[in-house]
């Protein structure tokens, strides 16, 4: 499918100073899209201005918080596409903090839609869900009939955002669907704490030399996908209209811990790494095994994961060692 | 199994003076429990004092609203049972209102639990879900297997609700369970709306002697559960250990609507009805015929519904006969 159809469209994105926001507001931009990204900026969440500043004088950046009513109610108004993807994904932070978890990615799905309904009703919205909806596997691969159990609080959360979403999509005719993303790893990932996933976290301690510590025994399986194949299904979900109203699980190449983390050592040229016991109060939320079907996505949409991970590996390590003081 | 084991218990029960809170507190009183009622008296939810009247020197009744978090955290203290029954039923007012809606059945019951998480953790929670959370039925019976798809705000928010009491349950050990409810009907519903569901409100027209409307052709299939069955359900998963955890749908006799209005007219002795098509604004959250399984729940705790239904609208109508100018 071609791309073409971004040229002059006006695109907002939630989140979009954050990892996988701005990497799609970069290849919005190259598309030649009217770019606006919002992010709240909320330390330790993910978003970085420098993230978009090879392209800062051609889209728009607008600091907000989705729980900031009137700024939204304002900014949906006249956009082709929202890309609506901000919200909290640590799973330790909600549940220490169960309520600014709900507020983010629960209560502010629901507001993002009622300004749509009342402001935009003919945008289509693409929403970005998570694997964490699943919770543990019952049975490998996950498609998206697998039973929805949560191990923690951002999954119930986000399940309550996309259902929001494929409601008004039903009742309302607001376009939408949801891509559940699995584990990213990529250029422009925060990297301060390992809270948001351990892929990158890895990079970090690969490059700064330290022993990379993997919880458990390092064989729990893990879909792992490169940023610009995710970007990729994005931008192929919104401009598909098979997808209104549904949902799809992303997925790309499972392996397991060790196995990622053993590749980074020998592209990076050197490295060691250490396995340690789960601490007390990670045991509850692991999932063990998880690998997604993207069978149903791929169908409709032609989308297949195309960076092996040794390339995909190769360039992350090359931008942070390049940038690594914009990220420490 | 026995209800002895009632007796002397502290239990709390949230929207306690509602139809289904107010019958199970007064059956509680009747097994020698040490009952409180929470409640907020909202207009038009449900509550009602005259409820509990034939017991109001031998429970305690407070007024506050699960979304007053104070009153929550100081009165889960100390209970040994805590039936959590507080939660809008509304279908259209989720819709109008959404954000009340998650408020109450969303944000309030993270509230609860993290109260008994901080201040109780050894109580028993029973859960009331409901059959909302399924939305249209793709097979029936409805068993816990089949997707959670809801047509309304109201089914979502159930459902994270539901799952934050699992997820509890499972990280922090508080036990807890859900039980999805169908429809119930029978004395100390509210008689001012039908927007809590219908099968009340046509008992309140034929007494009324009004011309009964149903929506549609009349085939449409309910689930219907007599209100003392259900407090028997209820009564059986708090004591039941094996239902930690879990969730059950409840269930009983499946009957199109125009054969409930036929059997409620035919023991009313007079009475009419008429069939009109759907309001423009139900249209799309009407779900079709449902059934549900209650295998699951009558395999772990032996319930199975006993009223049959004409004798439990006879007992209605004797009920909202005598007691009409409290109602009305």
């Amino acid at each position: 499918m071609s791309f073409e159809s971004y040229k002059g469209k006006k695109v907002l994105i939630t989140g979009g100073l954050g990892f996988i926001g701005s990497s799609l507001a970069l290849r919005l931009v190259g598309l030649g899209a009217r770019v606006t990204v919002i992010d709240s900026l909320i330390p330790q969440y993910g978003g970085n201005l420098f993230n978009v500043e090879p392209v800062k004088d051609l889209l728009r950046v607008n600091i907000s918080d989705v729980r900031d009513r009137s700024s939204i109610n304002y900014l949906v108004q006249g956009q082709d596409f929202l890309f609506n993807l901000a919200g909290t994904l640590s799973h330790i932070d909600s549940m220490r903090d169960p309520f600014t978890d709900l507020e983010i990615n629960c209560v502010s799905q629901l507001r993002i839609l009622e300004a749509c309904r009342e402001n935009n009703p003919g945008v289509k919205i693409v929403f970005a869900g998570t694997r964490g909806q699943f919770g543990r596997a019952t049975y490998l691969p996950v498609d998206e009939e697998h039973p929805l159990r949560p191990t923690d609080v951002n999954g119930i959360n986000n399940i309550a955002g996309e259902q929001y979403h494929l409601l008004y999509s039903e009742v309302y005719g607001i376009r939408a669907c949801s891509l559940r993303l699995t584990n990213t790893y990529g250029p422009r990932h925060q990297m301060r704490h390992a809270r948001q996933g351990v892929l990158n976290w890895f990079v970090r301690q690969v490059i700064e030399g330290e022993k990379i510590r993997i919880y458990g025994d390092g064989s729990q399986i893990r879909d792992t996908n490169y940023i610009e194949d995710v970007v990729e299904a994005l931008l192929l979900a919104m401009i598909t209209p098979e997808t209104d109203g549904q949902v799809y699980n992303l997925g790309g190449e499972p392996l397991s811990l060790v196995n990622f983390v053993e590749q980074l050592i020998t592209l990076n040229g050197s490295g060691a790494y250490e396995l340690v016991a789960y601490p007390q109060d990670l045991k509850p939320i692991e999932i063990g095994d998880y690998i997604a079907s993207h069978d149903k996505f791929s169908r409709c949409t032609g989308w297949h994961p195309r960076v092996p991970l040794v390339d995909g590996l190769q360039c992350t390590l090359d931008y942070y060692r390049k940038n690594r003081h914009e990220y420490w």
